[in-house]
């Protein structure tokens, strides 16, 4: 998404005062309104905060102060210990057949590379299915690289399936012997700019250092890769740091804060996002922007007066490198015993929603026809098909077999950016984040005046 | 510029291929002819090439090689030696009033700040012209942000006056005192990949260190500056790393070749491009492709029998960095006494040329006409206005008072790629680099074949 700077308008403005020896003032506010202010604040004064770090712990402090300040009650940090990953110093280089420098980032969970490097030969795989073919140890002591080839979708239904070299990839190359695993980013977008993210180490798989390698590169190996099997080239070797590490028993915490209902004795509605983002970007779409949009559709929905039921806001901390153990499975475990209607998340970035889908009962038919209808005059069309919900509200949608209500949004520009140093405030649109907060509050207005109770046709295990 | 990868049809060939222990076979050509050819064998083989370095020399021994392959005649190395720059470690990150690490590339003759990072307040210029209006000495053991406002145009013109804030503006800071400079990268993307480039330190300014940052991280500055104007934060400090220093003395080299025209003692047409990049990116618009257009019509341009004139190619070294003693100015040396009826170069990138300029005298207006009426069925429009000639061929052309064919190209993209480590070859069109090649094979068909004087109409200085 290349877009003009936001600040077109201010630095215009800015040039025209009259200069002082220090500053030109101006407010820096392209957008406006509670959610832009959330996603704009986050990211100006606490910047990225991966689960675990200072940064994390003074984004709660602010989560507190920000949610007190637009009038919730309950305003709680809840703060729980953690599985998390730190960053150390990366970069890597082929030496041969050319020599090149790479843009890389570690993989979260990646284990350290030799402070020196490691340098080994790199044998090219064009998916997972063809690393997943490899004999047994044929990779022992080489660097596997995995190509694949994700592409854009407005659902945003690649990342499944293609997302899969970065989850299940380092195991499997692990496993074939291989000392090291460098694969093509999960993105869609043509910076020079890898996207990292957490790999799962499969039972039995050693940790081996991981890394994604940006588009760009990807396609350089992939040309070299070819000059090699055509006989027009040596092998493939690669001088590679990576120098993160697992951060077990990390400090994190999840923020809760409450807007009561008319009527306690119901059970509450629940709205998510995560507070904690990847370090490379400042975490914009993913998640402030999910945080800015459930928080201001929550304050909206009660503008006219309270609804009957209470809407409870979690912002969610490590969801990124959460496995099992992150903020929502914190959140279930502290509140498990609290009775629930429903639950829904935002973290799929600030564009429009286009599509709404939900898992409620064949009984509740009438209650489904009430949120589509709320949501046609904004050009949201009802989907079939399985709810997702998301990481944050997971457990405890599993745990009470909630009711959930997806509000799909386009994806088609998400994977530009995710979880890369691309993921800044540039990249939100007010006027579609605002949609959102539109959507959002059209939605909750409903469910949280439904009188009866919400039922999930699905069961919770099978969403 | 955002672009699925140029190598999807491949990955998905490769992906369809029976799996080897080692290698997917498939060749990685996404265009075809000798420029797609040039501009893919420089990125892949050699990759970046920054003056002085090792890299620009094998990439000369590349060019060599590519030249004679191609069937061009006097094919030469011509070395020297040149001022230039070599980058070291770089990073950036404020650490008051809020923490956030920065995008960050040092800047061209930037000098070393300290190993261990300059720590200064950074005080914010919203344009170069306020820095200038600081009063003399107020910016001492400080470091200046300047930032500024450049948009996108098709001709590319907000360079030279944007591009100023890099040129002038390290210069104007240590003219105030400042310990060291960070300003808006030159560029018109929204990345978190900064702009490189070289700095010109006036006459009596001491050279400090000089970084580029980001769009989204100048944008992020400017915010955190109001807040400081507007008495919400106190006042920025940075903790800045910039160890790139000056090479003196670096090696570099021109190669030149020939395709002899059927008259030898005609003077010759002069068709130019620049073989080094900078170090960030694979140099793939700036200027493989430059190199690829002009030597790819050369050949075109005598593919139906010998041209009258002899044209000769130069592939320049340290354009980048030469400060009058660059590539351009070492032609003029040792050339400068051989007749010269026409200089022309390519290095605006691999958009469609668009516009076309020339500098002939009005005695010439029939050869003006051939030219234009040439490129009228491409679609390219008789522009009036200076002829740039570029900095390849800049010293010839004074020297030798030469005409000069202007292809302008569409630049509405070139300033989110330029000196970024963005500038790759997924950012070439196959389709326009062949339209670039056409228009300039028809203005060769014309020159080259052109048996009265072509004539200067403005004289060498004015261009």
């Amino acid at each position: 998404m290349v877009r003009t700077s936001p600040h077109a308008a201010l630095l215009a403005a800015i040039a025209t005062l009259p200069f002082t020896a220090t500053l030109a003032t101006a407010t820096p506010q392209e957008g406006s309104g509670v959610a832009w202010d959330i996603v704009e604040g986050l990211t100006t004064e606490i910047g990225p905060r991966i689960a675990g770090s200072d940064a994390e712990a003074r984004a709660r402090v602010w989560a507190e102060a920000k949610l007190k300040a637009l009038g919730f009650s309950n305003v709680k940090i809840e703060p729980f210990t953690t599985g998390a990953w730190q960053r150390g110093p990366e970069h890597a280089r082929l030496t041969a057949p050319y020599q090149q420098p790479l843009a890389i980032t570690a993989l979260g969970y990646s284990v350290p590379t030799p402070a020196e490097g490691l340098k080994a030969e790199m044998v090219y795989f064009p998916t997972l299915a063809a690393l997943e073919a490899a004999p047994a140890g044929s990779l022992k002591g080489k660097v596997a690289f995995v190509d694949h080839a994700m592409r854009r979708a407005q659902d945003g239904s690649g990342y499944g399936p293609y997302g899969n070299v970065r989850r299940k990839g380092p195991s499997i190359a692990s496993q074939k012997g291989a000392a090291g695993i460098v694969i093509r980013s999960a993105g869609t977008d043509s910076n020079r700019d890898p996207h990292t993210g957490s790999t799962m180490w499969m039972k039995g798989a050693t940790p081996i250092p991981a890394g994604a390698v940006s588009n760009p590169d990807a396609d350089l190996i992939a040309r070299i890769a070819a000059r090699v099997a055509a006989g027009k080239a040596g092998p493939m070797q690669i001088d590679l740091t990576l120098l993160g590490k697992p951060f077990p028993n990390a400090p994190s915490g999840n923020v809760v804060a409450e807007l009561p209902g008319r009527d306690p004795s119901l059970p509450i509605v629940l709205v998510a996002c995560h507070l904690d983002s990847w370090d490379l970007g400042t975490g914009a779409i993913d998640d402030a922007s999910g945080c800015g949009i459930v928080t201001a559709a929550a304050l909206a929905a009660q503008k006219q007066g309270k609804t009957l039921r209470t809407i409870r806001v979690l912002w969610s901390g490590n969801e990124e490198m959460g496995m099992g153990d992150g903020g929502g499975a914190h959140y279930a475990e502290m509140h498990g015993k609290e009775p629930h209607a429903l639950a829904m998340e935002s973290d799929f970035g600030a564009d429009n929603v286009w599509q709404v889908k939900n898992n409620f009962a064949p009984a509740d038919k009438a209650l489904a026809d009430k949120v589509n209808a709320a949501l046609w005059p904004m050009g949201i069309v009802p989907h079939q098909g399985s709810v997702e919900g998301g990481a944050d509200v997971g457990a405890i949608i599993r745990q009470q077999h909630l009711a959930v209500v997806d509000l799909g949004q386009d994806g088609t520009h998400y994977f530009d950016l995710h979880h890369t140093p691309d993921d800044t405030l540039d990249k939100v649109d007010p006027a579609t984040l605002q949609q959102n907060v539109d959507a959002w509050t059209a939605v909750l207005k409903v469910i949280a005046n439904e009188p009866g109770e919400i039922a999930n046709g699905v069961g919770g295990e099978e969403q």
